[in-house]
């Protein structure tokens, strides 16, 4: 940023936000700077993994567009429509608390599922076992490490908080088998079933 | 089972199989049964998902085949093998843990990932925030709670075990975080990216 002409732009890209802008909110041309979060992309990592017309329909979240010079936020709005993205504007302190939730915890739900299989004895004999189900739950443990772990790092306490949750229902459930509830076993699953049918009318609606 | 004819066959094609089988294993007919596991289907459930051609190239997994007649047991593997099926013998026991590292973890995974995201204040912010990779991890979570809470019942102490290894494993990583401990967080990520290296290459032997 310090290097750039007065007529460039800085974006950055990446899946956290709150860290990044602090650390340049007193830079001289922090009108200079976007911060954006492009939610597209996959699980695989490199250039042969393009995929083309990848932004087309996906959100563009753009945090603290206010302190953006306008002729520059104006040039990367036009850009983002130009490829098809819809646009939400937020406080970096909200992305980072939403992807904790929509984005970082399905990622190491993900990692840690496969972890747990990948420790079982009988490795060899279970994975040619495995139906779409399971590809689809540790479809991002394919995700690179080294890309994961700084999001992490710069979510930590996001992160941990939706961990926390998230375990704390794991060994609620736990509880209802140890204990033979299965009435509900039944009832806390035919509540979750409700999130998915928001899914599918957001999916609708796109 | 008490009720059929001489010639015909009850196919159980259910996902557990350890306690039918002890159920009827003292059976008069027993030897027309047969206990059959297809890995194959979806999320969604009842007629109007059915799929054409959803057995082709999927694994039929055939429990204690040795206790169905012959001729009955020929009769059900040349009807798998014509629409396709890859057939896997095994003892009931051995599908039923199996299926609670390959199947199970990765539903109730999913299921309380939904129920995590659900509890949220903001969860009508959010969703729309989502990408594919979380509708990929909470896909199995439109699941059919009438058919999956006496799947859990079923196969109660094997799904006991994976989620007490499962929630291990999530502590764990949790505790890397705390502990701001971010190489063994990535070492632990590009530990687990060897499972999907696994699965890839089955799916290329398939």
């Amino acid at each position: 940023l310090s290097s750039i002409k007065e007529n460039a732009l800085v974006w950055d890209v990446g899946s956290t936000k709150e860290k990044l802008c602090a650390m340049i909110s007193e830079h001289p041309k922090r009108n200079q700077f976007l911060a954006t979060h492009p939610i597209a992309g996959k699980e695989n990592s490199g250039p042969e993994y393009a995929i083309e017309g990848m932004f087309a329909d996906k959100i563009q979240i753009i945090c603290e567009s206010y302190k953006t010079r306008d002729d520059l936020l104006e040039w990367s709005k036009s850009i983002f429509i130009s490829l098809g993205m819809r646009l939400r504007f937020m406080e970096a302190k909200e992305n980072d608390s939403s992807m904790a939730y929509v984005s970082h915890l399905s990622h190491i739900s993900s990692f840690m599922l496969a972890k747990t299989v990948l420790e079982t004895k009988k490795i060899n004999n279970i994975l040619d076992l495995a139906g779409s189900g399971f590809e689809s739950t540790v479809r991002l443990a394919k995700s690179s490490p080294d890309m994961w772990a700084p999001i992490f790092q710069q979510n930590r306490e996001n992160v941990i908080e939706t961990l926390d949750v998230y375990i704390h229902n794991l060994l609620n459930f736990k509880q209802y088998l140890i204990d033979k509830d299965y009435q509900s076993l039944h009832e806390q699953m035919k509540t979750t079933n409700t999130l998915t049918n928001i899914l599918n009318r957001i999916n609708k609606n796109k």
